[in-house]
C-alpha cells in the first residue's frame, strides 16, 4: 500500500541493505577484525575537543528554553552573523546573516533549495560521477535529472558536453567539490569555464540557471590545495555546507546554505528557503548544535589522519597495478575496475572480505569507491586482501 | 524564479510574517513588557534538569564518533528498544524497535509517513480545526486535503461527516489529540467510532486507510484526563510523537513514529519510512538527542505551570463573556470571536497589544487561538487588555 515512487526506492535500497547484511554475515564467519568495510563515508577522525567544552559552556551559561527552543526557521540570527563574518574573513566577501539559512546538514540544504526552485519537469544537471542521492532529491520535486557523462581521465566537469545538455528547461546544476566519489577538487579553471558557460546559456535562453555547490568535504583536503569558493565566480550560486565531515558530526545534522546577494530574485529565494525549511518538516536546524558550530567556528579535525590513510591505500593500489586518480580531497579513492563490470568486481572483492561500492551507483560504471575513513591499522591489515583481489582480476 | 508552488506559499507566509513585524513594531512603541504575544506555541516551561546531566553523562562516557556519528536511518537500535519498552510498559503493548523510526520531531515524522503513502491525487482527511501545516505537508506529496468541518460545540471529530467524505481515494486520516488549536482531548468513544468507521470503509472500498495520530501534546494534559493510545484501537495506525512539548525541546527536532505491527504491508511500510527519512534529507534524527531522550525516558516537564496559566486565562475570558471550551490538554485556548470575522477580531486585539491567531488558519473561522505557554505574570498583566477587547467586541 506504499506509494508507487516509494516502492521502487525500497526495492533499490534493498540491494544496498543486502550488501550490509552480507558484511554482517562475513563478520560472523571470519570475525569483525577480518572484514574490511570500505563502504561507508562515516568519519573515523574524532570531532575536535572543543565540541564537548562548547556544549558544556552553552548549557551552563544560557537559559535552557533559549538553547532548546524554537527560533526563526532560518536559524538564530547571532549564529548566522557569526558564520557570515567567518566566510567574509576567509574568502574576502560581504555576506550577512540574510544570505544564510541554517540547515539539517547538506542533505537538508539541497532539499530545501530544490523545493524552492523546481517545477515538475524542470531539469537539473549533474556531472558523473555524482553522489547517488542527488537522483532522489531531484525526484522528490518531480525534476528531471540530466547526467553529463564522466571524463574518466581527470574527473573534472565536462564543460563541452554541459553546453549540449543545457536547455530552456535547465533550472539548476549541482556540483560537488571536493568530489564524492572521486576525491577530485575541481580546478579554478574548470569553475571559471562552468560559470562562463552558465552565464552564456542564461543569456541564450533568457532564463536563470542556479549553480548548487554541495560542499561537505571543503575542509578535507591535502597537499595544501585550494578549493575555489564558488560564490565568487557566479552570482546565481547556492553553497550547501555541512559540518558532518569538517567537524565529524554527521549524526547531528547541522550545516547551512549561503547564497550570493546578487542572485536573481534574491529576496524571494531567501524567503522561500525559510518557508521550505518549515514545510518540509525540518522546521529548523537542531538548535543546540547551531550554537555549538558558531562557538567552534575555527575548529578543525585532524586531516593528516585521512592523508596518511590515503597515501597508504593509494600507493598500495598503484603498486598492485590499479589505475586511480590521486585524490586531493574527501576520503574516497575511485579506481577503475580491472574487469569491466564493477558489480561483479565488488562481488569478487567480497571473497577477500573487502566491502566496496560499485561506481554504477554514482553514474560511473567500470569504477569502484573505497571510503578510507577507517583506522590506519585496519587499512594496513586489508592490504593483503587487495593483493589477492589484484591477482584475481588484473590480467598480466 | 522560484517554483510556482513556493511562490504561493511565500506570499501566504508573508501575512504571518507581517504579524510578527507588527508585534516588533508594537514592542518598540509600547515596550516589550506591554505587548502580549499569545501567537506562538513555543514552550515556556523549562526542560527537566535531567536533560543537562544526561548530556554531560553521554559526552563523558561514550566515544564522540559514536555519539555524533551516522547510524541506521531509522535511529539507534538501543534507543528504539528503550522507547518500545517504555511504550509497552505504559500502554500494555508489545511493540519492538522494528515498530519505531526516530524522526526530526513530529513534523519530520508526518512528512516521511506522507512520502511513504501518498500517490498524487490520493486524499488525506483532516478534522477542522487542524494544525495549518497539514495542508502543506499533504501538498508536498501532491495529495488532496479533504476537510471535515468542525463540531464547534464539542470540537470532537465529526464521524457522520467523515463517513461521507471517505472515498476509494482516501489514503489517510490525520488526527491531533490533545488538539492544536482547541486543547480538546478526543474521547475514547470518538476514537472507537472513528476506528469502526475506517474499518467499515476499508471493507467497502477494498482499500487500506491509514490513521496518523499527531501527538506532540500527549503529556500536556490536566485534571487527570487519559489520552487514548490510538495504536490499541486500529491496526493501520501511525503515531507521530515528539519531545518538543513533553520535554520542552522544540528546537532540537527529536521525536519518533511508532506503528502497529498488524498494519497492512507492515514490512514494506517500515522499510519505506527508513528510506524516506534518508531521501527527504533528514537522513536521521539528531544523534545526541536520540540518546538524551532515551536516557531521560521517564522525565517530565511541570505541567502544573501550564494548568495555572489555563485556569487564569480561561476563567477570565468566561467572566468577560467569551464562549470557550475548557481545554483538557495542550497549551491553547480557542474561544469564539464575538464578531464574526476572526481576522478583524485579531486586528482589533492588536489595538490592545494582544497578538492572537485567527481560527481561519486552522480551518475554523469565527474563532481565535491563544497560546498560553508564556509566563503567568505576563498573562496576569494581559487581563486588562482582554477586558478592553471584550468591551469593544462583545455586544450587551
Amino acid at each position: 500500500m506504499i506509494s508507487k515512487k516509494m516502492k521502487v526506492l525500497v526495492e533499490n535500497s534493498s540491494t544496498i541493505r543486502a550488501m550490509f547484511e552480507e558484511g554482517k554475515r562475513l563478520a560472523k564467519i571470519h570475525g569483525e577484525e577480518n572484514v574490511f568495510d570500505f563502504s561507508l563515508g562515516n568519519p573515523n577522525v574524532e570531532p575536535p575537543e572543543t565540541i564537548k567544552s562548547s556544549i558544556n559552556k552553552i548549557l551552563n551559561t544560557e537559559h535552557p528554553n533559549l538553547v532548546h527552543g524554537y527560533m526563526n526557521n532560518s536559524g538564530y540570527e547571532a549564529v548566522r552573523t557569526k558564520i557570515a563574518d567567518f566566510i567574509n574573513h576567509k574568502h574576502n566577501l560581504d555576506v550577512t546573516q540574510n544570505n544564510i539559512v541554517m540547515t539539517c546538514g547538506a542533505a537538508g540544504g539541497l532539499n530545501i533549495i530544490l523545493k524552492t526552485l523546481i517545477n515538475p519537469g524542470d531539469e537539473v544537471i549533474v556531472f558523473a560521477p555524482f553522489f547517488g542521492e542527488y537522483r532522489n532529491y531531484v525526484s522528490n520535486y518531480d525534476g528531471e535529472l540530466v547526467i553529463v557523462p564522466p571524463d574518466i581521465e581527470t574527473f573534472e566537469p565536462n564543460i563541452e558536453v554541459l553546453k549540449e545538455k543545457i536547455t530552456a528547461k535547465t533550472k539548476a546544476v549541482i556540483i560537488n567539490t571536493p568530489n564524492n566519489p572521486t576525491g577530485v577538487v575541481y580546478s579554478e579553471k574548470a569553475i571559471k569555464e562552468l560559470a562562463k558557460t552558465l552565464l552564456e546559456k542564461e543569456e541564450e535562453f533568457g532564463t536563470s540557471i542556479y549553480l548548487i555547490s554541495d560542499e561537505p568535504y571543503r575542509e578535507i583536503v591535502y597537499d595544501g590545495i585550494e578549493v575555489p569558493y564558488i560564490l565568487k565566480y557566479y552570482k546565481n550560486t547556492f553553497i550547501c555546507y555541512s559540518y558532518s565531515k569538517s567537524l565529524s558530526l554527521p549524526g547531528e545534522r547541522i550545516g547551512y546554505i549561503v547564497t550570493n546577494s546578487k542572485m536573481d530574485d534574491f529576496e524571494s529565494v531567501m524567503s522561500a528557503l525559510n518557508v521550505a525549511n518549515r514545510i518540509l518538516g525540518f522546521v529548523n536546524a537542531p538548535s543546540l548544535f547551531q550554537r555549538v558550530v558558531a562557538d567552534c567556528i575555527d575548529a578543525e579535525v585532524d586531516v593528516e589522519i585521512y592523508k596518511r590513510n590515503r597515501d597508504l591505500l593509494y600507493n598500495h593500489l598503484i603498486e598492485l597495478g590499479f589505475t586511480c586518480i590521486k585524490p586531493e580531497g574527501a576520503f574516497y579513492l575511485f579506481p577503475r575496475t580491472p574487469i569491466e563490470n564493477d558489480i561483479e568486481f565488488c562481488q569478487e572483492a567480497k571473497k577477500y572480505n573487502l566491502l566496496l561500492v560499485p561506481g554504477s551507483g554514482f553514474g560511473c560504471p567500470g569504477h569502484v569507491r573505497l571510503a578510507y575513513c577507517i583506522s590506519y591499522e585496519k587499512i594496513k591489515k586489508s592490504l593483503a586482501a587487495f593483493e589477492k583481489l589484484a591477482k584475481a582480476t588484473i590480467s598480466k
